[in-house]
C-alpha cells in the first residue's frame, strides 16, 4: 500500500482537542482504502513546546516537518505566553512557514450549507452564494522583509518594515491562483488586490500578476482591486469577489480575517499553506505538494478543556491535505460531503449536531462521531 | 464681523455636484449668523487641474490653501485620468496631505437614523448602534516612507515600501485621537490597532500609544487589537469598536473604508484632515486647527452629472469643518441636526427626500434645498 507520513503539531488551547477528531478521520480513510496507509505522528509546537524545550519550533519537530509528506495542525498561542514574552508561539508559526518554503496560504470560504446563513453576520441576501478562495503570500511583505526595531541606531527614534517583493516571489504565487482557478470548470476568475495608485510594491506586484498570467494562462479571466475598495466589497457585496482572490501577505492576513467572519463561525474553516503551486489532482501530470494544514481559529483558551470546540474547522483542514498533499481527491470530497451532512440539521434530522459557536450543543467528540458515522456511510 | 478664508475644491466626477449643496449650506450659516462672514474661494484640483495646468495641484492652489482657515473639498479622479497614466489625480491628494501636515484624518461612521439600518449589509442587530470614530494617521508608513520601484538598481528585479514610524509621529497622533475622546462624557474608549505581534513598526506605535496616554491623558481608556482581528470585529460584531479607533495610515486606509460601508451608503459619512489636535471647541483653550474636509466618496463618474448624488457627506464634512477649524460647534451641530431631519422620512414626512444611493428619487439639489430649509427653521 501506499504509505504517507503525516505530522500532527496539536498545538495549544483547544488544538489538541479538534486535532484529535480529523486524525480519527484520516485513520478512518486508512483504514478503508485498501492501497493507503497513514503515519499520523504527533509532535511538540507552539506555546507547549515553549514550556518543555523553550522554544515554540524543536529542532526535532521541524525536522519531522521537513521529512512528512504533509502537516496537520491545531492551535497556537494563549495568554500564558504573552504579547511582552521573549519567546512566543507565533514565532514558531513564522519560523516553519518561512523553513519550510511555505509561500502560499489557501483559505476557502463559502457556506457548508444554506442554513448557515443564520449566524452570518451579514444580512442573508447579502451572504448567501459567497465562494471565495482567498490566496494570500506567507512568506515575503512586511513580514520577512529588512526591519528596524525602536532604540537601534542610527535613529532609535524610529522603526520600520519593509514591503518588498522581487518578481519570482510574485509570479510563483501568481501560479498558485492561476492553478486553484483551474480546478473549477470553467475557472474561476482571479481577483488580484493591491494599492497600486500609492505603493511601489504593489505596482510591482500587479505587473507581475497580468504578465505571468497573460504569458501562462492566456485562458484565465484577472480583474483589480485596490485593497480598500476590497475591504469595502467584501462587506457590502462580497459575491463581486466570488473566485479567487489573491494578494500579498499583510492585505491578505487583513483581507481573510474579514472574509472569515461571513459564513457564520470561524470554526468551519480550513486552510492550507503550500509550498509549490498544487496541480490539478485529477490531471495526470499530479504531482502533491508539501503543505502545512490547519483551521482559521485560534487557541480559544476561554473554551479550551471544555470538549466544545467546533472541529469542523480542523476536519475540512484534513480534506485539504488529502486534496494537496496526497492527491486523494475522491476521499477529501468524501470528508467534504460528510460534514456538510452533518451539518446540516435538515438532512439528518436530529439535534446536537452542531457546536455552541454555531448555537447548538454537541460537543467536539459528538461531531467526530458522526462525521466519522457518515463517513464509512458513504 | 469675523471673516474666515474657506478654499472650496470641487474637483472632478460628482465632486462639484455635492460641493454645491455643501457651500449652500455654509453661505446660510453666513448669512444667518451677523457676526460671522465666510469668503468662499474657488480653486481647481484633481483631474481637472491636470486638464488645465497639467498637474493635479497646481502651486496657485497650494498657496491658496496654504493660506485658507479650511479647505473643502469635493472628490477627485476618474476613469479619464487611468492608473497608468503618468500625472494622477491621487498624486495632488497625496501631495496636498503632505504639503500642508494634515496628519491626522477623522472619520466618523454611525446611523444619522435608524431607519437607515434598511440600507446597511450587515444584520440590523449587529449594526445598530455602531458608532465609532476612525482616526487615520495620515503622511507617514508606506505611503511616505523610503521606497524603490521596480527597474532600479541595484535590484531591478525588485521593489519595496516601507512602514516607517517615528516617536513624535506617533505621539502627536495619538493626542489627536485623545481629544477626540474628551468630545464626549465620558470620555469615549480609545481602540489601538496594530500588528504588534510581528512589525517592529507596530512595537513602537504601540508603545508610544500606550506611554503617550499614560502619560498626558490617564483618564482615558485604551485597548488594543491586531489590524487582522479588527477587520473581523468590524464584520462580526462592530459596537465592540464603539469610540475612537486609532491606527497608521495603510491600516486606517484599509479599516476606515471596511466600516465606511455599515452606515448604509458611502454617499452619508464625512471627515476631516487636520494639522493638529482638535482642541474641545466648548473649552476656553479652543484654538482652530487648519484642516481639509471631504466625502469618504469617490468621484462616482458613472453618476456624474446626472444630478442625483447624494450631497449628505459633502455638507456633514462642512459641518465638521465648521466645528474644527472654526470652532463653530453649534453650528455644526445645527448642520447635523437638519440633515438627520431631512435623512428620517418619518419625521418630515414626505417621499423623496432620499438620494438614489438610498433607494430614493431625491436629486442632489432637492436634498440641498431640503436641508437649507429645515436649516433656516431651526
Ligand atoms: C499569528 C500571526 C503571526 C499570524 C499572521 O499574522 O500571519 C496569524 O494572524 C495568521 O493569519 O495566521
Ligand atoms: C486615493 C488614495 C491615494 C487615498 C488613500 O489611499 O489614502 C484614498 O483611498 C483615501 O483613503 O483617501
Amino acid at each position: 500500500p501506499k504509505s504517507y507520513r503525516i505530522v500532527v503539531l496539536p498545538g495549544d488551547g483547544i488544538g489538541p482537542e479538534v486535532v484529535a477528531q480529523a486524525t480519527r478521520v484520516l485513520e478512518i480513510i486508512s483504514d478503508v482504502s485498501p492501497d493507503l496507509q497513514l503515519n499520523l505522528e504527533p509532535h511538540d509546537f507552539g506555546g507547549c513546546a515553549i514550556d518543555k524545550y523553550g522554544e515554540p519550533l524543536p529542532e526535532s519537530t521541524l525536522k519531522a516537518c521537513q521529512e512528512a509528506d504533509a502537516i496537520l495542525m491545531g492551535s497556537v498561542g494563549g495568554p500564558k505566553w504573552g504579547a511582552d514574552a521573549k519567546v512566543r508561539p507565533e514565532q514558531g508559526l513564522l519560523g516553519i512557514r518561512k523553513a519550510l518554503g511555505l509561500y502560499a496560504n489557501i483559505r476557502p470560504a463559502n457556506f457548508a450549507s444554506d442554513s448557515l446563513l443564520a449566524y452570518t453576520p451579514l444580512k442573508p441576501e447579502v451572504a448567501k452564494g459567497v465562494d471565495m478562495i482567498v490566496i494570500r503570500e506567507l512568506i515575503g511583505g512586511l513580514y520577512f522583509g529588512p526591519r528596524k526595531e525602536q532604540g537601534v541606531s542610527p535613529d532609535p527614534d524610529s522603526a520600520y518594515d519593509t514591503m518588498l517583493y522581487s518578481v519570482p516571489e510574485v509570479q510563483r504565487i501568481t501560479r498558485v491562483a492561476a492553478q486553484i482557478a483551474l480546478t473549477a470548470n470553467p475557472p474561476l476568475i482571479i481577483h488580484n488586490i493591491d494599492k497600486a495608485n500609492v505603493l511601489a510594491s504593489s505596482r510591482l506586484w500587479r505587473r507581475v500578476v497580468v504578465e505571468t498570467l497573460e504569458k501562462e494562462y492566456p485562458q484565465l479571466t484577472v480583474d483589480h482591486y485596490l485593497v480598500d475598495t476590497a475591504a469595502m466589497l467584501i462587506v457590502a457585496s462580497p459575491k463581486k469577489l466570488n473566485g479567487v482572490v489573491l494578494t500579498e501577505n499583510m492585505f491578505g492576513d487583513i483581507l481573510s480575517d474579514e472574509v472569515s467572519v461571513i459564513p457564520g463561525s470561524l470554526g468551519l474553516l480550513p486552510s492550507a499553506s503550500l509550498a509549490d503551486a498544487p496541480t490539478l489532482p485529477s490531471s495526470s501530470s499530479f504531482k502533491p505538494t508539501s503543505g502545512l494544514y490547519e483551521p482559521i481559529h485560534g487557541s480559544a483558551p476561554d473554551i479550551a478543556g471544555k470538549g466544545i470546540a467546533n472541529p469542523v474547522g480542523t476536519i475540512l483542514s484534513a480534506a485539504m491535505l488529502l486534496r494537496y498533499s496526497l492527491g486523494l481527491e475522491k476521499e477529501a470530497q468524501a470528508v467534504e460531503a460528510a460534514v456538510r451532512k452533518v451539518l446540516d440539521d435538515e438532512a439528518i434530522g436530529g439535534f446536537g449536531i452542531r457546536s455552541a459557536d454555531l448555537g447548538g450543543k454537541a460537543t467536539t467528540i459528538q461531531i467526530g462521531d458522526k462525521v466519522v458515522e457518515v463517513l464509512k456511510g458513504l
